[in-house]
């Protein structure tokens, strides 16, 4: 059961509206490396946990933290909407404050919302629950979380870049920071369960020896001229020291 | 800011588990009738209100609640499929417990969940964010709740006759009586704001006399002999009591 | 069966074309705002009408006219299209008729139409058919009508405020004056069932003992310092006068 | 603007419902091969023709008549759902009849409309728009029209194999009929824009000589081992005698 | 199994960044009418063909050209996206080589790529795979190719007319070249198998004695007036030589 | 550009053919653990790469593989299809063999694509593009390539357990010792790149100190009650060496 105390995790405010910047942070609302994808993914990989309960609570822990920043981030683009253009009624090549900006708006925050964020992405795709990854294997699951807060944080820098506005980038850096710990979170529990040569292959379940073990080290070339791209991949110890590439 | 009890707001068991039945609760998780889609809807209804600050906090914190609702459905979905057979090893015909209950069930919750529930419908279509409506207009909201509250409770109550299991029965009795509740709850908004006579027609910002008034209270006929499928929408006063129809 | 007079049912011109008005106008068309969706919503809920003829008959009439809906909008594109610019190869800062006004038009008017309407909404997101809510229960269908008009009013008025175009404004005074009727007929539906008294809760098919009755009328709370937001909805009779709040 | 008399364009009747039936003929209402499918493209490029008006008008008149085959799917699937079992409450291995059927419903049949058709496919996906192909170029609408309507009757040869009752089968051989035509409808009109020879390359607007002409007619290989599949594309004259393979 | 050389099956160089046109280039990538399309749907008509195996070679060394064009096109994009606008931070209005073409970019290219293509459209929509069709009647499979090269190449012709880029102007002459082939490529499949009389209708495998044979050639009318738009279809021999319209 | 030897990568052969077993292998094609979204995500991450040469050619080069296993899953597919039941003629409930496996299949298997494999999951939901990561961040790519094929060798083992045809199994087992190899190089990459301490966070472009660094390596409690889910996690060094949580 969840509970709200109708607050921000952290202040959220903004000096210059800016109706293109409300369209953009949407990609780290409704986007795929936004935030109700973690928050979703985190509470069904909570739900669906079988193994030892403190894994559990700290899924559901963290997936409600998230909740959170969809609501810091839909507060963020309700505040760059104020002041918005409406309307198309002059000249949209009288007005660069008015007609140019209104061309970079997401126009659902005009027609659809009366000035409020919508769950989806930069572009107006609606967020789909496909995104929210949870395998019911936890070392599968842990580097799906690794990735999601990775693509969130590139996103949150990208998104610092692009705006010069102070109180924007106080918040985004509120965000980077807990994608910083949030990076770090999955993997300790990767290091928790063992560590890479634990956990590998995922699932480490499966009895290696059924594998066609021939292929299970080798890296294929499918360059026609025969040549193989090398690097680490095509030779020395395989990462689980259980083969050599 | 959200926080967690990590308890179920109502308890939730099942004595025989059913796989099928699994399958059939997913359309309450992620279903267009689902808890996933109010959860989100009244969130971003109060993530957007620029109205009355009670209006805001009542959305919030029935959103609230309604996150609970995904976790007591996930649940349920979880213990409905223990045991649940996973294989076509044996001859489909063979088993009727084990083959034939493998044809009607979801089969990513076997071969993506690893038993546990999605945020998809009962057709495995993944819910889509195109779902959440908050229009800005809190009338016109108000009735989309309405709605969904209605279509959840129809859902919950076809779930239940479905059913003969006493813990699922128990379940989803809270359930529709919460349905039940926020049915009330909307229309109680739309009193607050006046009644069917003050909010309609939404949005009522519009003045009437701009519109093409001859059409505003006439039932248009597209029979092609001229006849009218006549009712109460064809006679008398309108429900506004601004024109007769 | 249906029949066509290949005529427009009111009037649609334009006098100053305006490629991103036509973006715009693509909400009205294929959004969940929009004219596909009510036509097939009304169609979908005739065609599965179990109960007395003539609410059949009134459905399927209503479909039939929102067919003509989507006609008028897509005629309207189309002559918003008329000039529009194609090219980027002047300069897009040198022409502010041309290069700015692409930035702000759905470049598939261009790409995939030919300067023609999409099924697709202002962000060219494909109308899909999920959103055709037809549920078998007629009085949750009639408030999920409700809610479409009023969303599609909603919609309507805030492209008339978009536009100073005197023939776009006719046009959308007479789709404003349509989802004025629509709201009220839906509305006159609900009132021939009985009204709220009678058709609440919404199944009114279930015994309302078999629920957990103790929830049935409570406003819960799920505010972390044990506050309720107060409103209408937490003191006095609930709307169906069978219980208090 | 359109019109409807209340009545199906050929009789719908079913002796023996069949819920699993049900399920199948939803591929012809909203599968990419189906009803709604073809009843939007022939209006999209109806409502954005540009040229002569009789292809407008003879666009317009089809898509008409594929409304009524919406109509008439529609009432198939409802009356194969009549006494659809609607429970799982008996030990789904106990009734043959009942349990194993609804293995193969649409779930959403029960859980969602009530008993009635649905605007998605076989599999529960909902028909996008996405697949309404109006590109503004006649003779490429054309081919995908032909296109829709090779695809149309295979579906309903395949949903004709698929059942004995003849009332299904009745109905069946009416829409295939209706298919026949309607691909030789479309190869009639480009026979009369001038046949390949006229309308080829599509489109034929853009000068020929403005291509990389060495490889307008030439099967390029990508076999690895440089041989080329034969066949009348690799030998002989172009299909537009303007060119040799 | 699959190949590469890792070049270029065509020289791909932009002398003109343009962002805005990388955005409109999408479109050719993971719009409908796209080569992931192509590529992926001859691919499944080839894996799925049961005939004989020179048109599954046919199809499957075709399948593998498209899959270099998608390379060039994303090639194509990446370098029209080389120093675009990052960043909101100055006015908008001031600076019309930076603001003004980013209000024009699909955003996703800043935010989600770090500039490089994505597999979407020119709305920012990702392709997705109901387009592939791959019926298992080749003769409608044929028709469907040439649906998709016959749009292909409308939009390579419209990207053509887009830009004044010599370098992207070569790639799109390139790209056309190829449309021209694949559309005499699939009508010399058709030819082969006999030509419109020996493939119609599709499927061929039914027997017309089974149609409603009184509807087979037919052009039925839907004009309320009950007049019928003539033309080729409606007078005059089927294009099957087998009835009458 | 690509090339094919039109053989597949690895033996697929069937010794008892399972149309329940074909819609479960749908999920290794289309679905989100599956063979089209690795093909296109390296291959997309190959086209956007503007680092060294080698990452950008090793990636190119395992997508081609991946395309391989596309081949060889629709193959798979497909003769597990043969002799599928066709018809629901007979009594359901009279054949086990025929009716009962009707009802566990992808229905679209017999009406969309004569027995042939479709490129969506074992829900018959169609791949979508939105599945294909590729950030621009090598760092976080790989991540999601682990992640891809951690949850893609998940599927596999579990596709392996619900089968025992020998030649399937064979089949699964190859795929699944390559999923064991590109799990191994992708976290090879990454130790090149430098291993979690050079990586870390990602993007590690961003300078740590503009982050708000009190909030970088807590664990923050979102319980109820104030009690924190204790484990590696919060407290110790992070995975970064650079703070402590
Ligand atoms: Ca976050
Ligand atoms: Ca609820
Ligand atoms: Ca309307
Ligand atoms: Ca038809
Ligand atoms: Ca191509
Ligand atoms: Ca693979």
């Amino acid at each position: 059961m969840f509970y709200t105390d109708g607050k921000l995790q952290f202040p959220v405010r903004v000096e210059q509206p800016n109706p293109v910047f409300a369209r953009a942070l949407q990609q780290a609302i409704g986007g795929v490396e936004g935030e109700i994808r973690v928050a979703l993914q985190y509470m069904f990989q909570a739900f669906g946990a079988r193994g030892p309960a403190k894994y559990r609570d700290m899924l559901l822990n963290t997936a409600t933290e998230e909740l959170g920043h969809i609501e810091m981030l839909a507060t963020a683009v309700a505040l760059n909407l104020e002041n918005a253009p409406l309307s198309l009624q002059e000249e949209v090549s009288a007005d660069a404050v008015g007609g140019a900006v209104l061309n970079g708006m997401d126009m659902r925050h005009i027609l659809s919302t009366g000035l409020a964020a919508l769950p989806s992405d930069a572009n107006g795709v609606p967020f789909d629950c496909s995104h929210v990854y949870a395998s019911g294997n936890i070392a599968g699951d842990m580097y799906a979380n690794v990735t999601a807060e990775a693509t969130g944080r590139t996103l949150a820098v990208r998104l610092f870049n692009m705006t010069d506005d102070p109180g924007m980038r106080e918040m985004l850096s509120f965000l980077i920071a807990r994608d910083t710990m949030h990076q770090q979170q999955w993997l300790a529990v990767l290091e928790e369960l063992g560590g890479e040569q634990a956990v590998l292959p995922i699932p480490n379940s499966f009895p290696q020896e059924k594998e066609q073990t021939d292929f299970s080290y080798a890296y294929l070339g499918h360059m026609i001229d025969g040549s193989i791209p090398e690097g680490r991949w095509s030779d020395g110890p395989a990462m689980d020291k259980r083969g050599m590439f």
